[in-house]
């Protein structure tokens, strides 16, 4: 398809939508202008790293049930010893280095929603990988592909969301084994943002590659260095601690191959997976992230690859996890410095909370998750809408909250604007001292885009609120979800694409019988 | 009263409650062990720097209706035409960094909850002003003297409120003229935290310094230095843009003449009360707060102040105003840094919403004003607890909320243990890959003190939620104020000087007619 075609296409689809998704103006994804905040200096940050080298040398990584890995790790002179590899100090570090990305494009379906992956930019994605589902009124229940589809198009119409996401939640209506082709179907036909691919299985990662194969054509394939283009970015999570499971393996190696991205994330609940401190759980989180990334590298040198940490802490009474707590902020500033000198994109982050419901805990937690994020410089914020109940849950409510959040964030990371309108000598001349500044000519200039605008949170007098039904604010977000999807059109599509598209998915659904077996 | 009494009876008031109260571990302040966090750099901030100095010297700032102001800035050599003041470039801040201490002590009637303003210093107190008060069961209605009673108690009982705060809510049924003294005599009886003094009159202002001379007896004057201590921290708003009226001028006129310790704030709705730039606002800003706190220092040289900014923005299609939007996190951070260059304390922050209940919006918009408030390095923070509506409303259910949150404030700013016991690599050692870290000796000798722990967050299973009744955040934060109230014991207090207090009270009620005149 030429390039002049799809822009077209791309223009129209925007146009023929009077909601906010694909407006002019809303960036494919956010590049900051405020600096990254860090807890840690030289000291401590070398201190860690020094200990994760200890833990890869002494204590070392299990890589279980995939013998090809042990294998790569022996030909590189690492100490292996049943699953358990030990890894030379400096030995990972130095591979990263020399050869993974500081950043990468993945490609989306529109050309104009292409995200950059690391350094200075940041893209936010929907949660991902909750079996359930909750609205104002169904209440919880399991999650279905109807879910799921809603969600794809919630997100491609936020015009605060870059990126489709992955399992935006688990369609447990399908059969466990064939699902992931469903869900891709849904982020190419009903988004054309970029997307995540399946990893609970090598077949499912090799069924992504090949339908990317099938949707980008002859885009798939960079002319210039032969390679395939990136297209998806994949959630691999360590079984920490200190384990990687031949599921996950095999599809890094799948799509490290097909230089497809993977988020290697160390998911940590510390105390339970981790030590109970934060130094203790970055020491180890960085081993994890270390070994993982490493491998990438050794599978496929210059894949690109993001270091990634899901953490928080547990209830040390029930075991339970917490969101929104100030230990989980603390790691995450740290981690993301060392990933900066490890020179590689990081995933962390997110609207996170503990809630059952969309309440102010949601709230608390969700925000005292969500800034950290912003604040640390995160690359790929994977679950920054809709997580609910410790990701056990995907809300529709909670999901417009947090693309408020996200809307918020890109005002945020864009800065302090210092030109000679922001600093507003002329109006503080013209107005002066006791007089009000709404009718200056400095105002009536730039009123329109001076504030974030928030289009669910309430602003209004109290006698306004009540008159207007004294809503909370999961009340006009399920208002607001509803109007959404009401509203959504597809993005257009090329049909024989679509055609040979599902062509595919009936093929591999005819293939093997359906099972409930992960 | 002697000292070792006074120590005798703080430790009898707190065993005698079985409360959060006064606990021992509960510090009377905080102090941060991690780095602020800044937006602008040297060239930034000296630009808003250079900008405020032209603000001073060409257009001027209002001193409205105080001959005495005018003759004070006269003899200095500003330029005074009618009430504007025009002030030469660099006079404010020279003086100010000659005369304005960089930290002062503010004493508490228990001398083990003083607090340390400034510096790395962090003090949190209770929302201020509201008229009207909120709880589930109630809804919204007009504050009472019993509300006003309640949040001192309540903030008494906090481990995590610093200090009692000043007009906690409006007791509206009371005289508009002598309603500060039964406010007063709440934070003096009912707590033993550090309170604010009344600025609504030159006189109030008075009977505040009057009634701490009877509470603090022989403690109120420093016997090195024959000056008063300081006891007081009271608020004293600029009326934005660039005036300050002969209200506000006349409290702070008796205050830093008797050493007691002023906040002075610019009180800005950016879009109304100043540019709709955030470069703009802080400029506006900073140059109110030069000609303010340097007054300060021409009414008395070395009187204890504090820079203070409570700035938010507005909606542009109301005029109402918003909070927990990003462009105030950024003025907060700018301001933070332009206090430091003065070095002097700053104020701002708060657990800001405008939220009608205590809804997810108002969980959003508080963590996302409290937290740049913590990362700003701000040591004074108003409005920690109960803010609703925009500060119409102090909510009973917010403010439990809030307190935790400013819980976990401590443990944000207490920062990264990097002791051998925090790096735990015996912990890592001792577990190693594929098993988990709840047995571990390490844990079982940290898990205690581990995590924060909230007393009204749930995270526990779903199961377990809807077995507890399925409570929202509020309604699990209604109990725990009603139990906190129902638990409620005074600290104690030499009857004589509580017979003095309710005396000199009666005094001052009788010697005019009661008036709702402000």
């Amino acid at each position: 398809m030429p390039e002049t075609r799809r822009k077209r296409r791309a223009r129209r689809s925007r146009s023929s939508s009077h909601t906010d998704a694909g407006q002019a103006t809303a960036p494919a994804y956010l590049t900051r202008r405020i600096p990254v905040y860090e807890v840690l200096g030289e000291e401590g940050l070398t201190l860690i790293e020094n200990n994760a080298e200890t833990v890869l040398e002494e204590i070392g990584i299990d890589f279980k049930d995939d013998p090809e890995a042990l294998d790569i790790w022996r030909q590189t002179g690492a100490d292996v010893q049943g699953e358990r590899v030990r890894i030379p100090r400096g030995f990972c570090r130095q591979l990263i280095r020399e050869h993974a990305p500081r950043q990468f494009t993945q490609h989306a379906r529109n050309p104009e929603r292409n995200v950059v992956i690391g350094g200075d930019h940041t893209v936010l994605a929907p949660a991902y990988g909750s079996p359930f589902v909750r609205n104002l009124d169904e209440g919880r229940r399991y999650a279905t592909i109807d879910d799921f589809q809603n969600f794809v198009k919630l997100a491609y119409m936020s015009p605060h969301l870059h990126h489709s996401g992955g399992t935006v939640c688990e369609p447990v209506d399908l059969p466990v084994n064939k699902r992931h082709l469903d869900m891709l179907y849904a982020h190419m036909r009903l988004s054309d943002k970029p997307f995540m691919g399946s990893v609970t299985s090598p077949e499912r990662a090799q069924d992504t590659v090949d339908m990317c194969k099938i949707l980008f054509g002859d885009r798939y394939q960079d002319p210039v260095s032969g390679e395939p283009r990136t297209f998806t970015t994949s959630l691999i999570n360590a079984n920490s601690p200190m384990t990687f499971d031949a599921t996950m393996l095999g599809a890094l190696k799948v799509y490290a191959r097909n230089n497809q991205a993977c988020l290697i994330s160390p998911f940590i609940l510390a105390g339970a997976m981790s030590p109970v401190t934060v130094a203790g759980t970055a020491t180890q989180a960085l081993a994890e992230g270390l070994a993982g990334i490493a491998f990438s590298q050794l599978v496929k040198p210059g894949a690109p690859v993001v270091f990634g940490t899901f953490a928080s802490s547990i209830s040390m009474q029930t075991g339970a996890p917490t969101f929104g707590t100030p230990e989980p902020a603390l790691l995450l500033y740290i981690m993301a410095a060392l990933s900066r000198r490890l020179e590689l994109p990081f995933r962390s982050g997110g609207c996170f909370d503990a809630a059952k419901v969309a309440d102010a805990q949601a709230g608390y937690e969700a925000a005292n998750s969500f800034l950290p994020a912003l604040y640390a410089g995160v690359n790929f914020v994977l679950h920054t809408a809709g997580w609910l109940e410790g990701g056990l849950v995907m809300d529709y409510e909670k999901f417009i909250m947090d693309c408020d959040q996200a809307g918020m964030a890109a005002v945020l990371l864009n800065g302090v604007d210092l030109s000679e309108n922001g600093l507003a000598m002329d109006a503080i001349a013209e107005v002066g001292p006791g007089n009000h500044f709404l009718g200056c000519s400095h105002t009536q200039a730039n009123f329109r885009d001076a504030f974030y605008r928030s289009p669910i949170a309430d602003n209004n007098s109290f006698e306004q609120w009540q008159e207007d039904g004294s809503l909370d604010l999961a009340q006009r977000a399920n208002a607001y979800y509803k109007q959404q999807l009401a509203e959504y059109q597809p993005p257009e599509i090329d049909p024989a694409i679509d055609e040979a598209l599902q062509a595919f998915i009936k093929q591999r659904k005819a293939a093997f019988p359906d099972s409930n077996i992960a």
